[in-house]
């Protein structure tokens, strides 16, 4: 609990109720001058009303930060982590972990700026993103104060906080007034949701709870055949048009919902130590996975695409529990970064009722090519008869041990 | 090459052409006794004709082995290597090379019950399975003589093939005179193809390619739901009904292949040291691999489950390059098969055109059971309080580096 | 803090004048009845006057426990870890770290012995050993209540603490009125000391800080050669004298302290996340490391000994951060217990002025024999020739790269 | 065997009786050309004498090389090294290792300049030298004819050697007649000896085989100090003196050898498949990485030197197998040199009959500085009841699995 005095908070400032909520209760509370930050990850909502909302609850028109980080996000943050085939726990493309620190930066990008002494944000006590952005304002801005008021105050019902808004004459929608049957996240590379309805992992998702995509069932009854370049690592253009990387996603996003794509349904391990069911809709990011694994597998060099396999838990990991501001992420960024110099071709990919084919590739870089292994003189690097002596070495500590068993009658 | 007498060599017979030649290329070039074995892996071919073929070639009764390895193959080589959710550079489920240490093992076994001092096997000089055959009789028998034909012989052509069949008297099929369009092997597991039609890893796989699936839009327009049963993480049971393992796997095989589950186009690195792209088949499989990612996450801690990640790819690089019988596999399965004790339960999945969709588990073991976390006096473990420490020591070597910049004035 | 009440506390004393402190504080502040357990873990002090202190400090006989887990220390914790070679950050032995989960176990079995219902311990709030004891009473006794005296009472200076104790008649030696130059952690396996005069990196460590060795300028001028006999990976007899685990390891301390093996000077980091500097000094289990790296030399396969080098960072991690209880240590030891089946032989070792010189090692399950590669029939399993198609395999991606660079023209 | 057609063959020679040999082998069995390329790495022979023999053996003026390389060794080489940490097998500082990809990438530069289109090195073909040698070698030039004459030709006894020399009007030094007792390899890194005398692990080595340290036994009296001042993780200035990277390694080896320290009886795993049994003497190399370790202690964040530490034995082995020029081994270096940005500061050591002890280090960029977690309102980031929230939290996973037990009745 934080008892410390603020004098100015920056607040990661949604526009919906529950982050109204906080911003009244930061005024009222810590009697803190209050900096709204709104961005725009791709979450699906406009972000003017969010504008309206904060000077109706009293916040200065110079205090309120508005911001489209779609394209920073994307290029910074999404297509890094996808370099790395970042899985956490085999199947997570991590949507939610990867847009925490961008949010923290910029409210500490703000508070600098503004001269804030504290930040906050409306993520619960329970769960992964406290840990994200806080660690995230830590790293950044280390003698800032936090506030998390989910873990101080004491609205701990539904009706609590709704009399606390009324009280403070803070408008709330008609279908906000109860408990929502389950909570969402959005941004561009995901929507994810959990609680309520989902918390039995014996249960099947409910369609409503899916937002972005349509089931495979209803996804068309012919594959939809894509191309994705790459250069240096990161998707460049579809179907042979160059797009941005915010344009892009958005694009990958419209295919993959269209055709059912990217939708799981995953019980998984938490940092803060329990485990959680959630729902994913990856509809793009599914593709993008698949799509660069293809590329690597003619580019990239077996010693470097097995370094990477073997260290991809370990970043995903670091992403996951909110470490995105390390010095061991950005070192194995530095590794992941370089070893993609090369990583640049066409990918073509089927795309069809929830599954994502890859079909082709091709690449100027390609180390598939045979013609590398053949030199002008008409030598081959490929002799098969090296081969007995590739494995005669290989399985020399192999016969001293089996030697060494029946030297022991075993 | 072996330029070592050898008195009696035990071959790994299928009964087709190929191995046929190689049979009597052994008679007569080694002047060698043959002992041949058949097994039964699942790959769909009946064992009698080789039998037939065998004696046709001379080979004496006594001296020809056909045994049925399916359980076996299932119980003690795939489902070990599932408990470890291996995929071979994060897509591969390893088919081919699962079933060869079983083969090798086999050999020896019948070298050692016959007084042979040699064995061969029909893999190419260029391939991976040649290496894990031979790394697997060196470790069994580390004075045995391994004879290579394709590394050895001078048949280094279709045409010189069939002459040398003919010559010897060796019964050609039609379609076996010219170049097959690509080469193919099964197991229950799996069927991988590669070669020819399939060199160019920019193009699609021909239809015609596959065999033990149909195609996502061919398969059935309503999604088939199952449950699969698992113990101690291994698969017992599918929609109830007991199955022993190779039972099961075929089962799991039926329900992907009309599903058109486990397809896939890779281009991998072998470890002999060039790219080859090859197309997969793995239906039950494929399935198998995502249930049992599901019985875990309910069943197995964060520390455990974080573990053996981190291990897979080693693990799965391991069989691929052929060190089943190593040291170091070994060590890691004890591991892997320690963490399994609690991963029993059942899972529920949807099977629809390509697609496997986990949509449910539940366990006797469940770690995911909020009651584990209340306690009789009705304290509970997890207090949204704690976070706020939790992060605080988690963010305190990164908020001491933000200092040092800071100080730097970075 | 706790708010909880709690009926019975077992608590691990010492006897010294901080713990009876506790001992006072939590029966004056929490109205409960104290259990008091103290351990004999080699530190070297009698334990008898713990008992008549207990006694005096109003402790009924039938709870006060005191036990000699010498043995059950070295065979069951130090043995054990020595197995992996743990090396904190590439240096510390994890001398305090392997002492702790052993007496928390016994704390929490006399809990539940005794029907107490919470435990406590000395360490401070700015340590490593308040995590190590307190994670392995959870993992031991889930819904146990931790009393951790330094983070919640308010004797916050050596002041209020002699204050405390005179108000409550705990008798106080003379020498401990001040604050201590430095603290001393002491048990078979090491002596640690740190804060106050060593606190600064910078400057050596006065010789008075060490207890239990001579420096080496002090140390004979001859060496001293002994051997070590290993059987599966733990050491069992000195100069061919068989000794239990705890006499030997008190011997090779003896052997060790008089030839000033062991010191340690280290800047480490602490899991709760700061740095801190401490002075070590583990003589006997210096020897030992580099014994049983020797043993390992002979005996071991290079796929087990490679393996285990690159998993121990992460074993020696889990023990320094307090997670011997914990799934992912015991499924690492598995593996690395499983390693030691043929670590069985003799280590000769010179001992001198500081140093432990390795100077020969012979074994029954030696790999290095070089018969173990030379077949009944003169066959051998190396033959040079056998290099070249090692070498070429190996280098074959190598080359493909050099050729896809020169085809780029770089 | 090589059945190529060479024209020019670049050979290392070092002007002894060896390289001599194969210099006038290669003349007489290739009929090729010969350009000779003799490198200063610091092995403490004059490198005139090689010129004059080369001449002597009919090579032209203009074929003759001849390079001090003791700079770029240790610069690009051993510091970058050094920077990992890199032990092999927990004890080998791969002084022989390191030098092999410098002499290789020298051959190739000298082959490409000179038209010539094969290399050849003395390395015999047991050991690791010939792959570290020829990987280099394909890595860099992937056409290239590499010779290895001990794996060709049929000098197999020291006889027929010294008939082939006498026949060939090659000089021979009296004591090259017989074999010698042991096989040495120098450069400014290490010297390591191996081979007859030696071959017997259990016997201790004998004084006679060290070269460039005295005993223990035989060193001063009094411990030497020192200090060594670092720059980005490289040894820049011993007792302030700034000095180049061969000069500063020359000045350790002479302060080390004095001092008895770096001496290593050691059993290794070669990458060829066998254990062979070394001695090593790297008296600086051993200082330096003690100072290395002591300096990250205080400029290394945990996270950043966790992960080197995970990393090093697979960056160790990789250097050790002669992967030096392979993508892993540059993109791990890029993860290491990243590292180092702040690894700056003064070390002070003491050398003493054998043993290098730490006793101070001092950094401007110290993370253990108390002042960075005080910021300037007076808050600390460390708060000792911080530490309560983060041991529960990360035992919480700990508890849910002790009660999962409990309901289970184990």
């Amino acid at each position: 609990m934080t008892d410390k005095r603020v004098k100015k908070v920056v607040l990661a400032y949604s526009g919906g109720l529950d982050t109204s909520i906080i911003l009244k209760w930061l005024q009222t509370n810590y009697q803190a001058e209050v900096v709204t930050f709104t961005a725009d990850l791709g979450q699906g909502e406009e972000l003017e009303p969010a504008r309206e909302k904060a000077l109706l609850l009293g916040i200065k028109p110079e205090n309120i930060f508005i911001e489209d980080l779609r394209e920073e996000f994307v290029r910074d943050y999404v297509f890094p982590m996808f370099r790395a085939n970042a899985q956490y726990e085999g199947l997570y493309l991590l949507g939610t972990s990867i847009a925490r620190p961008l949010i923290a930066k910029k409210q500490i990008e703000i508070a600098e700026k503004t001269g804030a002494d504290a930040v906050s944000h409306g993520a619960t006590g329970k769960g992964n993103d406290q840990v994200r952005f806080e660690l995230g304002y830590y790293a950044l801005k280390p003698d800032v104060t936090v506030i998390a008021p989910w873990r101080e105050w004491d609205l701990t019902s539904r009706t609590k906080l709704i009399e606390f808004a009324e009280m403070n004459q803070i408008p709330i929608a008609k279908d906000k007034r109860g408990d929502a049957p389950f909570s969402v996240d959005a941004n561009l590379l995901h929507t994810s949701s959990e609680g309520k309805v989902l918390e039995d992992p014996a249960d099947e998702v409910p369609e409503y709870v899916f937002s972005r995509s349509v089931s495979p069932e209803a996804a068309p009854d012919k594959p939809t055949y894509i191309t994705i370049d790459f250069e240096k690592g990161d998707p460049v253009a579809i179907d042979g048009e160059k797009l941005s990387p915010a344009t892009l996603l958005t694009k990958l996003n419209k295919l993959g919902g269209e055709n059912g794509i990217g939708r799981l349904d995953l019980v998984e391990n938490r940092f803060v130590g329990m485990k959680s069911r959630g729902m994913y809709e990856t509809p793009g990011g599914t593709i993008l996975w698949y799509a660069h694994r293809a590329i690597e597998q003619v580019t990239l060099d077996r010693g470097a695409a097995h370094l990477k396999d073997e260290l991809m838990p370990k970043y995903a990991e670091l992403i996951y529990n909110g470490f995105w501001f390390s010095p061991e992420r950005e070192l194995l960024q530095k590794l992941i970064d370089a070893s993609q110099e090369f990583v640049t071709g066409q990918v073509r990919l089927k795309l069809y009722k929830g599954g994502v084919h890859i079909v082709g590739r091709e690449s100027p870089f390609s180390l598939y090519d045979q013609d590398l292994v053949t030199f002008e003189d008409g030598a081959v690097a490929y002799d098969h008869r090296d081969a007995e002596g590739f494995i005669r070495l290989n399985a020399l500590r192999l016969r001293t041990l089996a030697q060494r068993k029946r030297k022991l009658g075993q």
